[in-house]
């Protein structure tokens, strides 16, 4: 196979008549498909008994794919148990939030307590393994599918305190990070524990706890529980297949699942790429830039993949609209863009029953291959080969840092008070979304990532501080660097636990001041905030500060609080610390993060071009390709480098007059 | 007693002491009553215990309203158990969508795979006929109240699975039927199927469902178990009372039973007639209009009873208005005018305690017949009995028909994809409200009446194509006829499987178009159509059409599909097939239907006056009423035929100018 | 100790170290602080197993508050279980109002009816008055904390059959008070009794039931049932501590818990001020005032006391904004003005962690007294010493009286039909507001207070008459007093039966008309009513009256019924009696009162000045004080008393001009 984007997708033969599949390669071969996904919920079909296994289909799926040339991912069925499982052990099944034991129905709907799934997963993963692990056609484990959701049964809630016993090691230690003094809950017996649910501690939902760090906690846990299933079938297939790399496909901004806890224990991230219909063409774009992001900085920058995204409409949404002409091409290439060394879809053909028949498909029910979908992805299929390995392993160097936390994520939406409005991807996307429209080089890293070869940080709703992060990130400003941080953040400890000092904590001292009130507000409550002299709007909550050697740059207009600091910068070493003590509006955002930019010289190519994303991808042997992405109206911009389109194979020198109409995409080999 | 249309209403003098017994007969013969409802909800009256029977009371009820000259319909008590049966036997409670086995509460509450529920209450049935069958005052058997709701217990489950057994025999076929490789949902054994509720393949409820195929058959399902409790009591009374005509009050417009399923059990059809509040009276209008219809047709055409209405007020809503002055008289007639031969309240005296407690009743909490509503009942009282017999057993001729299925309306609305905003009942009520306005001679019919008789069929939102009815349209077409569809129509096969042709499916070549896109837009989405050189808006939907043979009479204004076509026609045969792609607002609806109508010459008399509605009923002996009925302002209008208004002796000639003012009723005998 | 008010809060030193009591004494004593609440939800550190008592840590916080000459309010620590109890007893905890059994946590959740948790509970409390009872410093027992909730347990169903049997004493007395021949619901059997919730009687929630009457006695069962819990502690405590006040703090304007029925059962009454947040200062305050009088009138007009306030912010709501600088003082003095004797805070100090930590309290995280609010609450504690015990033991003279009827709230409110828009509290809150701005003397007392010191008696949704009531009403306006009541009143009796009369029942001929319809409309609709020649709103519900020797005084502007009687006014014996049909606006319900009162010349000082208190409290010698408080804008007054302002010491003559800042505080001992 000559290396080349991944370009295929999920596929299920099993499905469909052999005559069908005849049909399907000539059609996917028109299409420039070299990868197909087989094997995702299949488990039934290869295993139709626990005493029988029947993998004769599959061995012919298989078979064909790899006749046809086709590079393999070969799917774990372990996304959805087969009827007989749970009708001989109904304890795999789920126990809901609301406390109720489920039957059998949908998918992702295992206990990941449950013994008896653990063992049956496991061994239909080796037997995989065992089978097709050496056939070089196959390129990737895909095991499982979209892990999430949890289980609060009996078997959690054991598999819990065991997780609990040893993160704490003690009872006297538990109470402590829990703070159980706080309504009469000391815990004298491990067996006292209950699982955090609406048969205990919350009310009114999964955000409204009463004890925080248990629900906390009970998080944490139920994202390693998970990730056990994935661990043990990993395991089960390293000892057929020792070196083909294992991922499963994740979720992008999915809270449930903490994927930095996960990323060591994955040989190459993945992601299923659905994002919420959003009437702003460039505010989805930024999200899926941010979630791309994400997912290249689980693995410290490596390339990853897109396992999933709709060639035209989802179904599963209240309402499903198809994507417009030429949206398709430009947010396959936005993937490459970012990082991805494969674009995939769901699925190469619908479904013909059940939820997701109205799912879109490279190929329709009708098998048609002059519809406009399957044009569009067919002009992917066809750039893609044209482009070839040019950009495969290339990495995107960055000297700005985005810090996600999923702990700050968790812990501020469950907070009760100050205010229930606030939530953290608002806050997160708000300053993602003026870093992204500035194109400055930007990497999303986890709060335990090295800060040193980064120049500007910025960390929205750091709400916990957890281990050193505070020293690291001092030593980070006092070196140089820029650090950004907004209202809310340094409130709490690891344990959810409010620090005994000033507000905000371990950064109080860093910043320059201490926050003495935190007033809120309902959400239309605008207090105007002026900052360099313009007026922003401030909403949600509003910290009242009290400076000490920190310089106030925006004040509050409004309350009794106006006058006071809204926005301030102190000075530390040779670097300086950003404090944004309300929730300002975008255009509040952009002021502080270009200026916290602009004290690097990292404000990217064509930042005041709206809507237009521009990122570089460099190759191991230092080649560099620039990417220009249009995701607004039809614009002329300057060339901001001189190379060679590889899409047209036109000549462009930096500065060139270029034409991008609606949906334009560039990728540009940069002279060296 | 003299033939004529049935007057009165539900009854309880079992809830009295023997003293407003004769209160309430006085006041009953002053408003001209003449048939009362017996027996509804009296079961812990009749048996106070499982081995004890009394029918004392019920003997003075039945003599005393037999001796006061009333006709009787006579109820069997199962539309609510009495506690003894709930404690003794607590399986014969509901288990609910949760899942939660429900205790004594309530009405409607007994699981009819209830084996202790189903054996007593066909005793209670069987018992009642042999004691009532012979009292020739009793006219009617009236089983159980308003079947509805769902059980899904275990019993339940048990019951679904023999049903599956009968209606696939295998689980090949089921599997097949279900699509179930899809999520590795492959049955092996009949026991591993579970009911669908929010423990197994649901989520966010009843609409949302994994797996349309189990959903949609367990709505079949349960339809057909509510249906047997009925039978089986039915049969009982049987038994005893060889000719009384049975039936039992449905409710309208009543989504979770497929009355087209229950038609061939009743001996006439009954409702109950409470529609929602709206704004526009019209709109009230035409939806009770609907529901005539439906009721009327489920029994090809046979005169039904109104088995209920509130002569006032109704309790159970947020908001319960009462009716305005004249409304009680206009609906009553509304109701004879499409074929009713009885128009019954619920209640003749106004409950004392519990939920009814406010509800309208002709007799208040103090008795008093000096109210505004007695004198309105009444004075319908005394109109009745100045029609006598003259609209008896006559039937409503019509070349229209509007084709209602209860199995599409469960697969439209619990389809993921393309838009969960639209609503069956919505497209439905609105073509039909144009269709009435329009007065055109309509019937509201199942998908497998026989379309011979008619000259236009419209049939929105036809989701599902079940049997031989392509086939049957394209003859109604072929010779003749015109057919108006919609989008999202022809998508699915009885078992609501794609079908894997060019959408929409069967129709395909009939309409001469194929399908290649669906779009969906948020509510607030407006796609303008050009139609016959007007605009109008279109929503939610919008198929992107590729027109084959189609004559294109409409086009989108708008996005990457403007120009294309969104109103076609196709010549067929000596007929034609319309197709309407979009959803369009109530002026397009209406501009497409009357041009369908006006094929055959079809709009009816006074169609161009608002609010205005006419209809006609016709007797064996060929005497033909019409029923003229102003739903609107006050408006003069051209008589539409010669005759004598039967109301006010008054003779009209055609043309003539007759004042209508608000809530104005004529009943003209016409000429012959 | 000096009397004086009562000034402190809630303190729970058992979470904190001991280095940090010294720092909170040495705080407290700063802000005037000399009353601590210990104790509260304390059980866990006092007894951390079945078997074993430790109450060293109290006795060492008892000990520390003694030495530090603070008064103790001692709690018992009921309101939350520790986790041992629940985990010996899971019967303690509750079932829920969907039928589904509690594991442990949060608070507040004991089964009333559990023998084992009353057992534990009870023997505690005597503990706790066995060791402190006889402590001089212990000024009160605070009993559990903030009961409420509710449990749907077996065992509840079975105490609610017991209370049943001694309420009714014979199913026949039950089954006519349920009205239970209605949908077959005669019990034969007290065990066929269940508690109404979603699995029996209820839909769509706790205000839906099919049966009013069982869902009313069920309510009065579960206050009665959780009153029991006091009752028995209370017993338990006295049989050591003979004389300290016992009480518990209740949460005034609370639905869920009948306090008529406790009041006799507390020494003095206490609660907890936590006004929901409302943009209207004047509204809130209002609303605080109507608590502190429903407080006040439990026990006779007995001072009370503020058991809790926050400082600055709460956790627990969306949103939770902190208080204006200046509010503190002027609710805390309110407080004072309307009769409380102590007014304490929850908490001293900041929780570390858990649902609370973001609650406002005197000392932050950090312990800091340099706070905006640390130098409020010291301001007020600085006041209050300033005042001493002028005020304590004075009560507040009324010649008005509100009437509030818990039965008839939840009867209202659980009612189908007319409206479920029609709130009891938004209606009494209304008329309330106008009799709080016409600062009339007034008490806010039950329907089974003694009427005849009053002049003036407004009852606005009195639904439900019991007792001797109308007779009491009649007897007080033949004596000369004016009665105001509106729609909705009369309705039903105390079984939640209507009264088989005219409407509005035993007040129909005391109001000198009868009500022939109620309409209802959507929140949106208005009918003007004209009153005086003024035109107001009315909205809701629409009595259509017939007047019988009522003078209408305002009608309908529209609808069928418009130029019919909205408003009345009958005259009887030396008095007269009112009466308003539907659901006035402010301006209307003001219009109306301010009538009523004239009558009396009850109009109060500085009535016609928006948004100023002023409320009177009388010394046991007879000195009067007069409070001034400023919930507006600055305003200029007359004085209008003479007198020694206690907060500057100014003195001032009635008449002379008064500047009121917002939030402006007087307290003028008037002279002699």
């Amino acid at each position: 196979m000559t290396p080349q984007i991944g370009y295929g997708g999920d596929y299920n033969p099993e499905q469909w008549p052999r005559e069908v599949w005849d049909d399907d390669y000539a059609a996917l071969k028109l299409a420039g498909i070299n990868t197909v996904t087989v094997g995702v919920f299949a488990w039934a079909h290869l295993q139709p008994a626990e005493d029988r296994y029947d993998f004769s289909t599959l061995d012919a799926i298989v078979a064909r794919a790899t006749a046809e040339g086709m590079r393999i991912v070969l799917a774990t069925p372990s996304g959805a148990m087969p009827p007989w499982l749970a009708h001989k052990y109904p304890e795999a099944c789920r126990v809901d939030f609301e406390g109720r034991r489920h039957v059998y129905g949908q998918r992702h709907n295992a206990c990941p307590s449950s013994p008896d799934f653990r063992r049956l997963s496991v061994a239909m993963a080796g037997r995989l393994a065992e089978r097709y692990g050496d056939n070089p056609a196959v390129v990737a484990w895909h095991v499982g599918n979209e892990y999430g959701g949890a289980c609060w049964c009996p078997r959690c809630g054991e598999a819990f305190r065991e997780w609990l016993g040893e993160r704490y090691g003690s009872l006297d230690r538990l109470n402590d990070a829990w703070n159980t003094t706080f309504w009469s809950h000391t815990f004298t017996d491990w067996a006292e524990i209950q699982p955090p649910n609406m048969l205990s501690e919350h009310w009114r939902g999964p955000d409204h706890t009463a004890f925080q760090g248990i629900t906390l906690d009970y998080k944490r846990f139920m994202s390693d529980a998970l990730l056990g299933g994935f661990v043990a079938e990993k395991a089960a297939i390293r000892e057929h297949s020792a070196h083909t790399p294992v991922t499963t496909n994740m979720m992008g901004l999915y809270q449930p699942i903490d994927y930095h806890r996960w990323a060591p224990h994955l040989d190459f991230a993945s992601w299923d790429n659905y994002p919420p219909e959003d009437p702003s063409a460039s505010r989805t774009a930024a999200r899926m830039a941010l979630a791309h992001r994400l997912m290249r900085g689980l693995r410290d920058g490596e390339p990853f993949w897109v396992m999933e995204q709709t060639p035209s409409v989802t179904a599963s949404r209240n309402v499903n609209s198809v994507k417009r002409p030429g949206v398709l091409r430009l947010w396959s290439w936005q993937s490459v863009a970012h990082g991805a060394d494969a674009v995939l879809y769901f699925q190469l053909r619908q479904s013909r029953g059940a939820c997701e028949k109205y799912h879109g498909a490279v190929l329709d029910h009708a098998g048609r291959t002059d519809t406009r979908v399957f044009r569009e992805v067919s002009e992917v299929g066809s750039e893609f080969a044209r482009v070839g390995d040019a950009v495969l392993g290339a990495r995107t160097p960055a000297r700005v840092a985005l810090l996600v936390d999923w702990d700050s994520w968790w812990a501020v939406e469950m907070s009760d008070g100050p205010n229930r409005n606030v939530r953290y991807m608002d806050v997160l996307t708000a300053y993602h979304r003026t870093l992204w429209q500035a194109n400055a080089s930007l990497d999303v890293v986890p709060v335990t990532a090295d800060l040193s070869g980064y120049d500007v940080v910025v960390a929205p709703l750091l709400h916990m501080v957890k281990g050193d992060l505070a020293e690291r990130v001092t030593a980070f400003v006092d070196a140089g660097g820029t650090f950004v941080t907004t209202a809310l953040s340094g409130r709490v400890d690891e344990d959810d636990n409010a620090f005994l000092t000033d507000v905000p904590g371990p950064f109080a001292s860093l910043l320059g001041l201490r926050v003495e009130e935190t007033d809120a507000q309902q959400p239309d409550v605008v207090n105007p905030v002026t900052l360099f002299g313009t007026e922003y709007e401030g909403r949600h909550v509003f910290e009242v500060v009290i400076p000490d050697d920190a310089e106030v740059l925006g004040t509050y207009g409004a309350d009794f609080y106006a006058g006071t600091p809204a926005v301030t910068r102190a000075a530390r070493g040779r670097g300086s610390a950003w404090y944004v003590a309300t929730l300002l509006d975008d255009a509040g955002v952009a002021t502080v993060v270009r200026k916290a930019l602009d004290e690097h010289g990292l404000v990217g190519p064509l930042a005041d071009v709206p809507d237009v994303e521009v990122t570089e991808r460099v190759s191991p042997d230092g080649t560099r390709h620039l990417f220009v992405l249009n995701h607004g109206e039809a614009r002329t911009v300057e060339c901001p480098v001189g190379g060679t389109n590889l899409l047209d194979g036109r000549a462009l020198r930096a500065g060139d007059k270029v034409d991008l109409p609606p949906a334009a995409v560039l990728v540009i080999r940069q002279d060296q």
